[in-house]
């Protein structure tokens, strides 16, 4: 088996655990047998210094030509001047979601055994623990929808943004939100604002029509404003949480911030085809960048991702799962995930990224 | 000094609290020298099973009339079955903003000294107390935008909703939020989602405009996604956030659930004339309604609220205050405040009353 894989690293940290990402699957390509070409390109702020722009026409092509896009993390203070439409994380992430169609966010978060102390939750909730996924419809609603802009003149001058969902755009979505609670615990939690925009309303009507061909789900509504709230009291009681684009986004934050170890989070964005785009599900981190202490474990992670959806290897992505597994459960961590007075023991960005490919 | 309040108490616990803020209104009515007449009318569910709808004529004509209005709570499991749009809270709640443009919604949050406990985030972080002022504007966005609606047939129906902010709707609100900051500890934070809507662009540079005639108060902007994580993080570091409509909706929830004490949390919304609505800022809680447990405490702060926005009483407002503080700080408190081996000290919501009424 032959893949190709587009690489971009991109900024802050991207680039260094982008290489441990790299190590893990070269172990894997040995265990099963598989072989995996990569092509890197620039992007983000990269790309902006090298090339001019965040998202070259180059690096669109290469992504073209690949089975699957590793994504490392793109922005930092250096870029923050620009306009938000010239911007490293707006300029890359949002047109190359558009173009290839990337419809289905997925972003698993967890509390793993033993790191519940890092939840910002009170020990008795967190000691719950919790494991939720995350749905997300990338590709439409406030984000794309037309028309978007401004009018008219002085103080009464306006901006306009439209939400905009079509049945056809909500049923694929939940239905990728019943087929991931299927093999889960069998529960969907979708969230809406159904009391106040129209949107939501078509959201749940189609979200309800789409439940009866999983009578095995458990399917809830729940206000967007709610959500936020029953998500600190209780996140234990969520299995997957689907999500409209702007809703996603808010929520999967709130979710992965709730774990308290975003180093440890990763996220596929896929479409139609399997074509996927696999990502760290926190920031490029550019306060830490350089100094061989991040943690690769969300990249590496998202190189599972890549394996089970984009690449239809399982086995491959479970066997890295497994390994990070096994680096967490031993207490071979970095040092963010540590107690002040524990950080002594930290490992450096490329001993997780052995250890982990050693594991494999 | 004579006022007209009109009296809306609505559903579940509705009538139950309100009573008590009445007993205490009439405690500051002597001490202050005041005259406060009211008038009671139907809204929520108890107008639709009166009246037909959930705002009939006559208690918007009621609230014409009147100098301010004292809410209760709307809604409960009688009305869920209801389209979205007459279903009580929804069916209530948006036209009173809109007729009477109730533009500013003011949330204050903060833990008790003493209630940190009840907080679901981690000690450390609770032990360090917060105190924040949501300023939610509440007339304009996606609330209210329009086109509103559907087309299409088929699997390409679809549903649109329109974001709309003017300079002025934006300029309005921001100025009310630094003119807060100002008796506060001077910092605003912006919300927005300045990467992906024209209308948080506009948002940005209109509260930029605005910061300029408040040097004294500092301001940072930030991305709604990042806010709700920050908030989780460190909310001692917020003091007041400036939101739109729709994210106001969903920080001002978050915000309310990390106090951990709903029960105490009350809400401001005015217009430009002073004119407003004042309210608990949890639900009807129908499940605990006619026990005479429920918290009276945040019907008896909208009731402070409504002297100092809308009647222009700041020391009875503050005498309030002050004696639902004495409360509180005396471990006088409802059982959902308690912890479950304190619950037999509980006082009831008339002992509540009662007890702030005497100590106005
Ligand atoms: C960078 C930004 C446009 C993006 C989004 O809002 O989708 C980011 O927050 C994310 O969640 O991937
Ligand atoms: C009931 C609903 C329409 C309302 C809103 O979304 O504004 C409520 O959630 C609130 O915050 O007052």
């Amino acid at each position: 088996m032959s893949y190709q894989v587009a690489v971009l690293a991109g900024d802050g940290i991207g680039p260094e655990v982008m290489v441990e990402a790299r190590k893990v699957l070269t172990a894997v390509e040995q265990r099963f047998g598989l072989e995996i070409n990569y092509s890197e390109y620039d992007v983000g702020g990269a790309a902006i210094d090298n090339q001019g722009c965040p998202l070259p026409e180059s690096t669109l092509k290469g992504c073209e030509a690949a089975d699957a896009i590793l994504f490392g993390s793109v922005g930092g203070p250096k870029w923050t001047h620009l306009p938000p439409d010239e911007q490293p994380e707006r300029g890359a992430l949002l047109p190359l979601r558009g173009h290839f169609e990337l419809f289905c966010n997925l972003r698993p978060a967890k509390l793993h055994a033993g790191l519940e102390g890092l939840s910002p939750l009170r020990a008795d909730i967190s000691s719950q623990g919790f494991d939720v996924v995350c749905v997300r419809e990338l590709t439409g609603g406030i984000y794309f929808g037309k028309p978007k802009g401004r009018q008219g003149e002085g103080e009464a001058e306006e901006a306009f943004d439209t939400m905009r969902y079509s049945r056809q755009e909500i049923r694929r979505i939940a239905k990728i939100a019943f087929e991931t609670a299927q093999g889960r615990r069998k529960k969907v939690t979708s969230i809406d604002k159904a009391n106040v925009l129209a949107c939501s309303v078509l959201w749940r009507e189609v979200v309800e029509e789409v439940a009866k061909d999983y009578p095995d789900v458990e399917l809830e509504h729940m206000y967007i404003d709610n959500a936020t709230m029953q998500l600190l009291r209780r996140p234990f009681d969520f299995d997957v949480v689907l999500c409209s684009n702007l809703f996603g986004d808010i929520l999967s934050d709130e979710i992965a911030m709730l774990t308290g170890s975003m180093g440890l989070l990763s996220s596929a964005s896929v479409n139609g085809s399997g074509f996927g785009l696999f990502e760290p599900a926190g920031g490029s981190a550019p306060d830490i960048a350089g100094q061989g202490i991040a943690n690769p474990v969300a990249q590496i992670l998202s190189a599972a991702l890549m394996l089970r959806f984009s690449l239809q290897q399982e086995e491959a992505a479970s066997a890295i799962e497994r390994a990070v597994g096994k680096a967490l459960a031993e207490g071979y961590l970095t040092g963010e995930l540590l107690a002040a007075d524990q950080r002594h023991n930290a490992k450096s960005t490329s001993q997780m990224g052995d250890f982990i490919a050693q594991a494999v």
